[in-house]
């Protein structure tokens, strides 16, 4: 299998946009073709990951539309979902089909338009991302999963509602940096522990907000990286993994084997380990789940997550930066998009090109995107190509 | 790039089914896998094509589903969408993953329940497929897409409606020596032409049905083939291409251009011409795509396709039989299953093992598979390993 490197990155701005989901994904494709200086009909194949255009948008079959939009041409045009990972997915499809020799320059993008659907309604389209018949039929949309997760953390391994409180606190502080952010405004721990309830002990600020945006994404083999203007960066691990859909059906609510079975494969290609990693993109669609995940990862012990934000080690400065882009948190959560966006912010701070969230002499980054309650997970690890 | 090969196949009966979305996708598998000799635990990726669970069945996120109910474990499960060529894009990634060597054992299968809906919510859940903005909107829907094609079709070639019925006679004769097959009746000639009209001049009997089912495939590399029981078949070609996705924007709307390309890279893959070819099964969900089908794959020049049926050269004891599992047309049509429901008819016709409508000889097979008005085409040939 061959090198692959990341040629080109575009974003539109995430929250609640005027065009429609073929357009917002068009915008975010020209923007990464124009970054690495590719003109579109040298595009080979293009991966699309988008969780809901039927239900959120009327528009299923997107991948040709956006492709189309974009001026690709005709190439093979392929939509992959995985609920919330659905861009992590995608951007793993891309990687094989260069890495393999399939085909040279792969654009993957993630898109996802869901502000036209009320609160209630965005809740229900969700849900189906889930086990729809062991949960939602029974009420148990994402957040209340999320918050009986929360729970159990907390009874388990002492976790606070404090420690909660830390990672929204941190992310936004983080979004506050990131102009196309949806929520670009500092909160406090106060503001975050007074707020509405959502699903206790997850109040309105422990949740991703509902916002539509786009990201992509140009693949190349490593070989030919040189021949652009950009500073190329090297993919060094793709890796997938699923588990049980059905929190019922998981022998430990607090812990995501798929996460952690993607991070043991996604080490293993890199040959890197946790702490050889600068920085990392993490899937905080709920406070919970950015602690969750940095156990799982193997960042912190299994329990001991919550010290990440607590303590500063996870903001920007700290040891090792997680979701300096704003995260789902704050940023927004797009669904389809939200791995591409991830890949997009890792890509962007190994150029040196973060501007004022910029981590310092960042060399090593991981991404980690997840669908459901856990069911699917992507993990990608980039490095700058020196 | 790895020589792949086909070790097992199975499907599910179609029509309106009891079952779950998630228990027919699996029982496929399961019968896959048993086909193939080869315990779920061996499997190391699975791919799911399927067009609308969340529109028709209320679930979306369904490849870590239905590999969690076939017991497959945490490997990476990924859905593939490409509207009605879903199956065929799935299989397409399935054929990559082992080409390329990121896995030996891989699964594919794909799914659809569509008849828990009524026939005009399925009319609008379809339409989604299509370009909602240009055609939907105004009412075009899959029917009256199709019936411009066949308008302008007899318009420009002559072709007649004798020659759209003469699809349909077929196809249904096929579904009925086709145990699985969701129509198993004969119709006349007569019968066709004097069918209640859906949208002039398509009547009901040149529309595929509503139907719910799954279908499977197991692959592998072709030199760990043979260590199996069954005769596998083996893959000399998976190609795809895409057109631009609205009527309005095609150059000439009695040819589909995504075919014509997939199938040219297809024939070019396999060292192979249409001559070669023995039987094929092509996307009739409509009867006059039956005839686009077979000029744009290259059997007929273009404007002749009617020929096919009308002669008697595509019927079963023809030149080159077409559809011998009854085709969308009487075997039925749930979306995300017809692109692998198509190779299992391949395959059962090349081991042959394909009973009373066995091909006698057949060694290389045909497959062609469209998405909404043409915006997605997967073609695969197939060849009987000897």
């Amino acid at each position: 299998m061959r090198s692959v490197s990341i040629l080109g990155v575009g974003i539109t701005p995430f929250g609640a946009r005027p065009e429609s989901i073929v357009a917002l994904g068009a915008r975010a494709c020209r923007a990464a073709l124009e970054d690495a200086g590719l003109p579109p009909g040298r595009v080979e194949a293009f991966f699309l990951g988008n969780f809901a255009g039927q239900a959120f948008a009327g528009q299923n079959h997107l991948a040709p539309l956006v492709a189309h939009a974009a001026g690709l041409g005709p190439v093979p045009s392929t939509r992959v979902e995985g609920a919330c990972a659905s861009g992590g997915l995608a951007m793993r499809q891309g990687v094989v089909a260069v890495a393999s020799g399939e085909a040279d320059f792969v654009l993957v993008a993630g898109v996802e338009k869901m502000t036209g659907a009320s609160a209630e309604e965005a809740a229900g389209v969700l849900a189906a991302a889930g086990d729809c018949r062991a949960e939602a039929r029974v009420g148990a949309t994402f957040p209340a999963l999320f918050a009986l997760i929360a729970r159990r953390h907390m009874h388990q391994y002492g976790t606070t509602r404090e420690a909660l409180a830390a990672v929204a606190v941190k992310n936004h502080a983080h979004g506050l940096l990131n102009p196309n952010a949806h929520l670009q405004r500092e909160v406090t721990r106060a503001q975050v522990l007074d707020a509405r309830p959502v699903a206790e002990p997850l109040g309105l600020y422990d949740c991703s907000p509902i916002s539509d945006g786009a990201a992509a994404v140009l693949l190349c083999p490593s070989e030919r990286a040189g021949d652009f203007g950009q500073r190329p960066v090297r993919v060094l691990a793709s890796a997938q993994a699923a588990d049980a859909p059905a929190l019922a059906d998981k022998r430990d609510i607090t812990r995501f084997e798929a996460t952690s079975r993607a991070a043991e494969r996604a080490f293993r290609q890199a040959g890197l380990e946790p702490p050889d990693i600068d920085l990392a993109e993490v899937h905080d669609c709920f406070t919970i789940a950015e602690i969750v995940a940095l156990e799982d990862l193997g960042f912190y012990p299994k329990g001991e997550g919550g010290r990440g934000a607590l303590a500063g080690e996870t903001a920007l400065g700290g040891a090792m930066p997680v979701n300096t882009s704003g995260g789902l948190k704050a940023k927004g959560h797009p669904v389809g998009a939200t791995g591409l966006a991830q890949i997009h912010e890792l890509v962007l701070q190994l150029r040196g090109r973060a501007g004022p969230r910029q981590v310092p002499a960042a060399e090593v980054g991981l991404a980690h995107n997840l669908g459901g309650s856990g069911a699917t997970c992507a993990v990608h690890i980039l490095a700058s190509a020196g």
